[in-house]
């Protein structure tokens, strides 16, 4: 028997109170204060009420959108979540995207310590973003460990916010599918890394070992850098090995998810022939 | 000696026709008709001069970035471009980036026929996009094309328009760096392909052969399609085998630029150990 209520709240009005304190969450700081975040989109929506549905406290959505996606409200009712309706301007001015179709969560955070990351590696292999920036890269360097099997994945506090919403919305879903942690400072991750026997593989355009020549058997981790200037001399030279994705033609770089899936699909593919 | 001029023509009016005509150049029936497209910033002005001075028309530089980036003007001036200095302001107008850090160019298109790609191919690869139509999709794909050593890219009717500043842009110079045809029907390029004997590949994420079991040695074509829906069928049945990227996890797929990557540098790696 479906949980999904049979009355919802209605909301009308885009400069009420509720609305606005949604809207909120866009800020960091508010993320922050609150301790919530936004989720966008049938398909992040789903895998959030899929993967975490007990971080799960409010699921927004225009009756379009629940008629569309009858699962959403129907899953949202099992996890016991505040469910409202709302007219499409509501929802419009709820979204931080433009086309959030129709689909609102509001969610507490799935982020998880940096030992309990590392303890997910085992044998396999982790992701380390220090100093990466664009919300659109991170997002995608998080779908890409998904989809090449990383077992976590480790954001340096100098990195972007993991819960801004361009984040979020980058991932498709892959944020709620493997241990994330946020908000340790670079040396830690990197130390704490060392000491749990995981190798640490700077990915680095400027020179070291080319990709095809690493070696990738034991637990290792990739420590991916800023867009424009990849990784600080000191965060590097706390690396056992620097990896470069050779590169010919007169490209001057790859861009850093371009190379985290070049790296990240190397890591998946080790052993397999 | 430097051909750059001694004195050059100086913009501040931000709604002066010349401003107005480099502004225009942001649609694109404005830069098909006139056959002239713009290019943003010192890094991709620099591969622009570089590597095709001869389709380079107008240079505009603000006081700062001509003594930030003294070779333009000169590189400029040997090709005998028109040089304007122009305020701040003028070429914030100008500029379709948020960032264009004082640089814009006006150039003749640089696209070559189908057949002239093709025949660049040789024993190499090429890459072909249909019904691609986000700009920093198909811009990241001709990155990935030039650093992973592509002979050409065809890009088809169906798709976004190459010289859509965001298109430019994303490629980061590297539109400047190889062969790419524009503007014929994907049914053509892939005829004209099958003639010149290159095996059509198209990469697929819902199944087909896993690419590390893709025969990859001969002249190739790898056919990327659209970034929500993937290839129309008949598109897929035109191609001599379907390749997929096998991906683990919880991930629904990668984006269209990350399977691209992945299957450009394969292509790239062929042959080495």
């Amino acid at each position: 028997m479906s949980n999904e209520p049979e009355r919802v709240a209605l909301l009308t009005n885009p400069r009420s109170e509720r609305v606005r304190s949604v809207v909120s969450l866009r800020r960091r700081a508010v993320r922050s204060r609150r301790g919530r975040f936004l989720v966008e989109g049938p398909h992040a929506v789903r895998e959030l009420l899929t993967h975490v549905s007990s971080h799960v406290l409010e699921l927004y959505l225009t009756a379009q959108a629940r008629s569309a996606h009858p699962d959403l409200a129907r899953r949202g009712g099992d996890a016991r979540v505040s469910l409202y309706e709302c007219t499409e301007q509501v929802l419009e001015v709820m979204g931080e995207s433009q086309h959030p179709q129709g689909v609102v969560a509001v969610a507490r955070p799935v982020d998880v310590s940096v030992d309990a990351a590392l303890d997910a590696v085992g044998d396999g292999y982790a992701v380390i973003l220090s100093h990466v920036r664009d919300p659109g890269n991170a997002g995608t360097v998080i779908r890409g460990a998904d989809a090449f099997g990383a077992a976590a994945v480790l954001i340096s506090s100098d990195s972007v916010d993991l819960y801004n919403p361009k984040v979020i919305r980058s991932t498709a879903g892959s944020v709620f599918h493997l241990p994330i942690s946020v908000g340790a400072p670079v040396e830690r991750i990197l130390g704490r890394a060392r000491q749990a026997g995981i190798a640490l593989l700077a990915a680095d355009g400027s020179g070291g070992t080319p990709l095809h020549h690493a070696e990738l058997t034991g637990p290792h981790a990739w420590v991916l850098g800023n867009e424009a200037w990849g990784l600080p001399a000191d965060v590097a030279g706390d690396c056992d090995h620097r990896v470069a994705v050779p590169i010919v033609g007169h490209a001057e770089s790859l861009n850093l998810a371009m190379a985290a899936t070049v790296c990240l699909h190397a890591s998946c593919m080790r052993g397999r022939t």
